[in-house]
């Protein structure tokens, strides 16, 4: 069921950017002030032709998006949430009744500090996002068909940074007549766009909120990021990338998605949440080198589904848009960062084991250097990197009044 | 050139348990007051058969060893070190004028404060050590030929424990005539199996000193372990462990031990030791997929160089043993611990990515809980855990000072 104040395009009609614009104003009509439900339907926003920042042409580009809330008159309530490394734009709501919320339904909806009520909450997939073969996903990359060939690009797609998910975002919202942001905010992978959208569009971005992540991916995030390729590039059914009419290459998939699960945790919440215990009671790991724990178990159960709606180039190609994050994507950080001129909330984990809480202050006080406003706020609990996501309701009045000032 | 005080089997005798004895008696009369000049040669103990404590049986064992000091008259003043899971039993001195001293150089030799001059200190490869093909390693594992087919056993091998690491070292002792542990120290792995020794033959070691490692294996390490394991798993090389007359799985390996580096230091050391240049500054990553960052390549190097002398199997089985890991191989932890009697010198780093600090505090309770004198002392650095390693010389004075309590 979708709500009536929903932005719909039925059709999922080819928008070029032109086209956009005429949607936009199509939705002004559309606005009203009925209260969001809750209930979200996937859209997916179509591009003829998009240029890379690196100069090269993707053509017929699609991505999926979803909003809550409703768009005002003025257009001017816009938040942007922008996604994580495995995540999709499903930040909140349900796309049914019984289905499973966004990752931040917790703050996002009627009432709450992100309230729908009053801004307009929108959120999109990113180009080669992770979850490539999951239903309520559209994105483009490695494994979409090339347009001139009818065959799945693989390695041919070019190379694809977090400067390019800014300008497709950007494409979206102008689509929808959008020109400013009240806010922009996004966790880990999500928090890099929120720079890049800030230190790119400063006059666009009215607020910048970066949860657990900083402003360029560190040398210790460098060589997490290639810890998670490398298992891909070990099986053979990888090919070099070219495996989309064979076998995928999934054993290892499965074991780049266990260390992102992993390494966005901490110790305290696996030894709190496991014990000693073995996967199956009658198969001592003492005795058979193929006997698990159990904790081993969930992390294999956890990886196993998502693979299965993951696709394995896409994911190589993120851990090289992340990798060559730089906000501004110029010469220096401290540039990029001067660049931005929104007040900025910061929130972290100082227990992150992914974005080292060293690189996030000195974010802090390079955007701050110029007298730009900012705060920077721990957040407790005990998974670390993940706080940022599960923990976020913790800084949900902070949030709240941070948007209203 | 090998110092004529140093313990000496030139032609590599087979000692039988007995046999050992009468080295032991040999030695005794080849005891000096010289100094230990530095120059170390690496000795080979071997068993004719060695049962499991799981009740399996490995003929024709065999591991290396290596001594620093004399042992005394009364066999009495010997301190056992027990390496690390990457290591060997080179912890001090060098094979060679210009070769590289062990690992725990810094503390170990003439009036350093574990003091040649004074004390006997021995080192043992461990069974299935992971640097198989080392030139100064000896190792029995699953690339070691089965006696009775002449081929490697590789998956053939018996799962062993720390307890049967220590039960090979009490064999080798033994073979010296030393009864007594003046202390047993170790890092890491080398932790687990000094709390082991302690915990199960608690009338032989008078002093206990665990470098950062905890009581038992906690669902962190468990899961830590678990990912080291899988990148050889994911490789076709691999075979299911049957690999020793193809081509092993050395991208497998490479990768295993790139995460081992990775997990064993700490972001501050990465982000103080690199920054964002690439490899090849004619390859740029935003540009090429195949493209690397500095880190990247250095740690892909490390890995290459360690993945040449190890053996992936070796790998695997030291997972197991690692996991399988809890002190006195009991029904409890606690139980474990309080069999401890031993005082205690513990030595471990907050920011610890593999043995959880948590753990190693609950260890230290544990032991003391009945009365056991334990010492907790916090090493600082920027290298995690590996600083229990490469930062150890800062324990120094304690060290010294503990021995002689």
């Amino acid at each position: 069921m979708q709500d009536s104040t929903q932005l719909s395009t039925p059709e999922r009609p080819h928008h070029s950017l032109a086209a956009g614009l005429c949607l936009g104003a199509a939705l002004l009509m559309a606005g009203g002030a009925q209260a969001w439900d809750g209930l979200v339907e996937k859209q997916v926003f179509e591009m003829d032709a998009y240029t890379t920042r690196g100069g090269e042409t993707i053509a017929d580009l699609a991505v999926g998006w979803e909003a809550y809330g409703t768009l005002n008159e003025a257009r001017n309530n816009a938040i942007l949430i922008t996604h994580f490394f495995s995540g999709t734009s499903h930040a909140a709501g349900r796309y049914e009744e019984e289905g499973p919320a966004g990752y931040w339904d917790s703050i996002i909806g009627p009432g709450k500090p992100l309230d729908t009520d009053e801004y307009y909450i929108i959120a999109s997939d990113t180009l080669v996002n992770l979850n490539a073969h999951a239903p309520n996903v559209t994105t483009t990359g490695p494994a979409s068909l090339h347009p001139e060939t009818g065959e799945p690009w693989g390695l041919d797609f070019p190379v694809v940074t977090i400067g390019d998910f800014v300008d497709v975002q950007k494409a979206l919202l102008e689509s929808q007549g959008i020109e400013r942001l009240h806010a922009v905010m996004g966790a880990s992978m999500g928090a890099l766009q929120a720079y890049e959208w800030a230190s790119t569009y400063p006059d666009r971005v009215e607020r910048l909120i970066p949860v657990i992540g900083a402003g360029e991916a560190d040398p210790w995030l460098l060589a997490t990021l290639a810890a998670w390729a490398a298992p891909i590039r070990v099986d053979a059914n990888w090919n070099g990338g070219d495996y989309y009419d064979g076998e995928p290459p999934l054993d290892g998939l499965r074991e780049a998605l266990k260390l992102v699960t992993l390494n966005a945790n901490h110790w305290q919440w696996a030894n709190e949440t496991f014990d000693r215990s073995w996967a199956d009671e009658q198969a001592d790991p003492a005795r058979d080198l193929d006997a698990r724990y159990a904790i081993e178990q969930t992390l294999d159960d956890i990886a196993a589904a998502r693979a299965e709606q993951a696709d394995a180039n896409h994911l190589l190609y993120l851990v090289r848009a992340n990798q060559t994050f730089m906000a501004g994507h110029g010469e220096s950080l401290e540039a990029g960062l001067a660049a931005i001129e929104a007040p900025t909330l910061m929130l972290y984990s100082e227990d992150d084991l992914v974005f080292a809480p060293q690189s996030v202050k000195r974010t802090a006080e390079l955007i701050g250097a110029d007298g730009t406003p900012v705060e920077l706020i721990p957040l407790a609990g005990t998974r670390g990197h993940l706080d940022g996501v599960v923990a976020i309701d913790q800084a949900g009045d902070r949030l709240r009044a941070f948007l209203a000032e």
